[in-house]
Formats: C-alpha cells, sequence, structure tokens
C-alpha cells in the first residue's frame, strides 16, 4: 500500500491536500519537520510526500524549494488548496478565558489582522496547526485557542470561536506531491518544474526564456532567487504547461541545458486542481 | 529636521537599516505595525520610511509589496543588511532557566533549526526583537530568553546566551527607503523598480523582457505572483540597473506601459550597500 507523508498530524491542511490528491487505500503518516518527508520519501519503498511550496498570501516557502534541490525525488503531482482559518478551542473553554494563541507560523501569518486586531492574546508558534489541538486537548490546557481549519474543529471535537479568520478568502497553498520513482506525466493537465542557474549578465534571463517563447509554452511561474552565499548568482523557479514527454517541450529544455550553469529538472507532473 | 520612521523598538533591524542609510541629524520614530509606516510617511511632512522586503533565507514579504500598491510613495533607497541572531536574556536570567522564546515570526523562521533543536522551549511570537526585549525587561519577565541582534543586547543591558543561531550565516534583509516626495537618483549605483501586471498568456513575459533586452538593461530581481482574487492575471516585480532619467532605461519602460495591463513605478533608487 502507497505510504503518504505530510509534515503534521492528522487533520492539519497538508494532510487535507494528501486527501484531495490520494483520496483511498494509503496509509497517511504525519512527521515532524518537513525535511523528515524528503527523508521518508528517500528511504521509505513505495513512500510519497507532500510538501507546500507557495501560499497566496505569504509567498513562496523557501524551505521547501532548497530541500527539492537537495534530494534526488520527483514531483509527480499538485494540489491547490484553499485555506480556511478558524478560532477554535475545546468546548469547555470560552471566548473570553483566552490568554493565548496557537498555531502554525504560515497559519499566524495568514491570520495577521486579526491577531494585530487582537494584542491581548500570547501568540505562540508551534509545529502544526492540527498539532496545536492535539496538545491542548492532550495536555488539557486552559485558556488557549488555536488556529486550524474547520476539519481539526471536528477531528478533535473543538468549536469555533470565530471562523474565517484569514487576511484575504483568497488564501490558496500549491502543495507538491514528490517521489522517489520518476513518473512522467502527459496530457493536458500536466507541468514541467524545474531549477535553473545562470551567471548575473545582462539579458541572461531574456535568452533563456527565448527557448520557450520560441515553441509557444506557456510559462505558469517564474521567480528569480539570489544564490545564498553567491550574490551574484542566480537561481530561476519555472513552471510550464506541458510535459517532458511532447517533444517540443523535451528540445525547450535540452536547448535551456547548453546555455545554463546549473539545472535539474524537478519533474512532470498533474495538477489536480487547476485554481 | 528629517522624520525616519521604522516598524518595532529602537535597536531592532529596521532601526539599523535607517542608521546606515541615514547616520546622522534625523528623528527615529518606531511603529506597531508596517502600515504605520506608510500612513505616517503619506501625513507627516518630511518623513521617510524604511520597509523590509526580501530575506535571504525566508524570501520576499509580501505584505510590504502589497502596501507599496496600494500606497502613493517613491523608493528612494535600498539597504542590504547582514541580519545576525542572538538568543538573549537579562542578566540575572541562566540558560538552565529559560522556558519560553520570544521573537519577531521573521527572526523566529530565520532560526528555525535552531529552535527546532530545541523542542522544550515555548516559541512565542511578538510584533519585534527589540520589542521582545523591551516587554521583558519592562514587566520584569523570568524565564524568557528574546531572538535578537546584537545591537539589542548592547541597548537593553542583556547578555549573550547563545550568538549566531540564524539558520545560515547569509542571511541578509533588504530594506526600502520611501518617501512621499519623488526623487529620482541616477549615477552607478542607481536601480529603478517597477511592478506591472499582464494577462497570462503564452509569452508574454518574454515579450516584456525583450524590451529591456534590446537596450542591454541589466535587470536585478524579477518576481512572478498570481493577483489575489484574480488567478489567471499575474504581477511582476522588477528591478533594474539604471535610472529613470537615462534616456534609454525612460523609453523602455515607455514601450512597456503600452503593452501591460497594469503599470506602477516605485522609483529610481539608491542603494547604499551593493551585496
Amino acid at each position: 500500500m502507497k505510504q503518504i507523508i505530510y509534515q503534521g498530524e492528522p487533520g492539519c491542511n497538508s494532510d487535507v491536500a494528501s486527501n484531495k490528491f490520494f483520496p483511498k487505500n494509503v496509509k497517511r503518516t504525519g512527521v515532524r519537520t518537513f525535511k523528515d518527508i524528503f527523508e521518508m520519501v528517500k528511504t521509505k519503498k513505495d513512500a510519497h510526500g507532500v510538501v507546500p511550496v507557495e501560499n497566496s498570501l505569504t509567498g513562496s516557502i523557501h524551505q521547501n524549494y532548497d530541500l527539492l534541490l537537495e534530494y534526488d525525488v520527483w514531483v509527480i503531482g499538485a494540489v491547490n488548496l484553499r485555506i480556511e482559518h478558524n478560532l477554535l478551542a475545546p468546548a469547555a473553554t470560552s471566548l473570553k478565558s483566552i490568554k493565548e494563541v496557537w498555531s502554525h507560523p504560515e497559519a499566524l501569518a495568514q491570520c495577521r489582522d486579526f491577531l494585530s486586531a487582537h494584542p491581548e492574546y500570547k501568540v505562540v508558534s508551534v509545529y502544526d496547526t492540527a498539532g496545536a489541538a492535539k496538545l491542548v486537548k492532550e495536555q488539557k490546557i486552559k485558556n488557549v485557542a488555536i488556529i486550524a481549519g474547520p476539519q481539526v474543529a471536528k477531528l478533535y471535537g473543538f468549536k469555533k470561536l470565530k471562523e474565517n479568520i484569514e487576511s484575504h478568502p483568497d488564501n490558496f497553498t500549491r502543495f507538491l506531491i514528490i517521489s522517489k520513482d520518476r513518473k512522467v506525466y502527459t496530457g493536458e493537465n500536466a507541468r514541467t518544474m524545474f531549477v535553473f542557474g545562470v551567471k548575473n549578465e545582462p539579458g541572461i534571463l531574456f535568452r533563456c526564456l527565448s527557448i520557450f517563447a520560441l515553441r509557444n509554452i506557456d510559462l505558469t511561474k517564474l521567480e528569480s532567487r539570489a544564490v545564498v552565499g553567491r550574490p551574484y548568482e542566480y537561481l530561476f523557479y519555472i513552471d510550464f504547461k506541458g510535459s517532458m514527454e511532447d517533444e517540443n517541450c523535451n528540445h525547450a529544455v535540452k536547448t535551456l541545458k547548453e546555455v545554463v550553469t546549473y539545472f535539474k529538472l524537478l519533474g512532470s507532473y498533474i495538477i489536480k486542481d487547476k485554481k
């Protein structure tokens, strides 16, 4: 049976994303850190990982892009998930008694406006949204609310003190599905993702992009990033519509590899929700 | 006298950045939120703001890019600051007695490895690094250490329990200097920054970049971002070497404006530290 590895506890958003991609017949395992996901995927047979890489409000999660470069894994899928945040607490806890709010730092960042409006709360960063519920429940901690999705309220029997406290309703996170085994998806919903590095010289990015423009390949993400420790070199993260199985795309990537200083193909994957 | 507005308390990294850009003869004022900086710059005469926009470990700070679009301010300068983090505490507090660690969420993110290695600490998110020191000192809070730069240790009389706990030594933050009054810098260290939007169609970015490649203009930052609430439209943040006073650059920007759906010039500014 396939084993799906995510960071967090049952009910966290990564777990929900894994359910969207693999709705049944899999074993799901939560781990403590993102690095643990990559280690498990590397060593366990038939293990797949679920990794958040980008949020519409807070941007790219660079730590996971770095891990994608460090580990030899393939991106085989992507899921976009609408992220809803609620202020939750055990049934016996009243809104008035709340002194602390616990959640994952990304969730806290996505609820910045709500938290700024409530300076009376002590804001505590924990390893996971659902993990916050687990800690509060197991240790019977009082006067603490947590921030998590509605599925966490159900799973842990918490009540909703406030709903939709995210700073903007257009709060989406993009999760990648990773695997040790290469699998190249094709078809209309296929995307290809890679990273390349260039020496910083005028027009270099333009020359690289000309390769894709010439072949009418549609880029869906482009981000430049200074290489940590090498201030005059840049990495670019790119996604395009198409698969490495398409001759046109394959030729484009081959040409690109001739002109760049670094290249890593991350995979041709399938996107389950096009938003 | 010029008034410099930054988010945080005296000794925070924004304050240090402001000292690098305006070493003397200014009045410095710390405010609670980034939005407060923009409000003060908009309404106060001769006020300049200091705004962090990018960290080498954690990426772009989208909230401040959004505020740059929302407010009519000009970017007139930039400073790159090496960010050092220490675990600090009042003189009477021993390392062994520490139960909680307080700091700004960005600082906590930059010290992720250290905090992961110490699950025994409760991690508390506060509005500022120096503000954490201020709270702990003023309220005589025990068993709490804070994460902040070495200048905070000096200013608040705290001792260093651990030095350089950032996850990577190449930890730099880029701060922008903003003003209500337009000022266009020129010369070797001038950079120009703008944001543009396009309908998502194949090759559109390539066509936009051709305008700059044709004129040999060197882009130093490029980031794409899906427009919140409009999934099929993209915004691009661009920086290039040169000034709007240079005829070549000015023509490039004029041409770009003909083909994009949205354009906002943020300014031609001077970069004080080229790293």
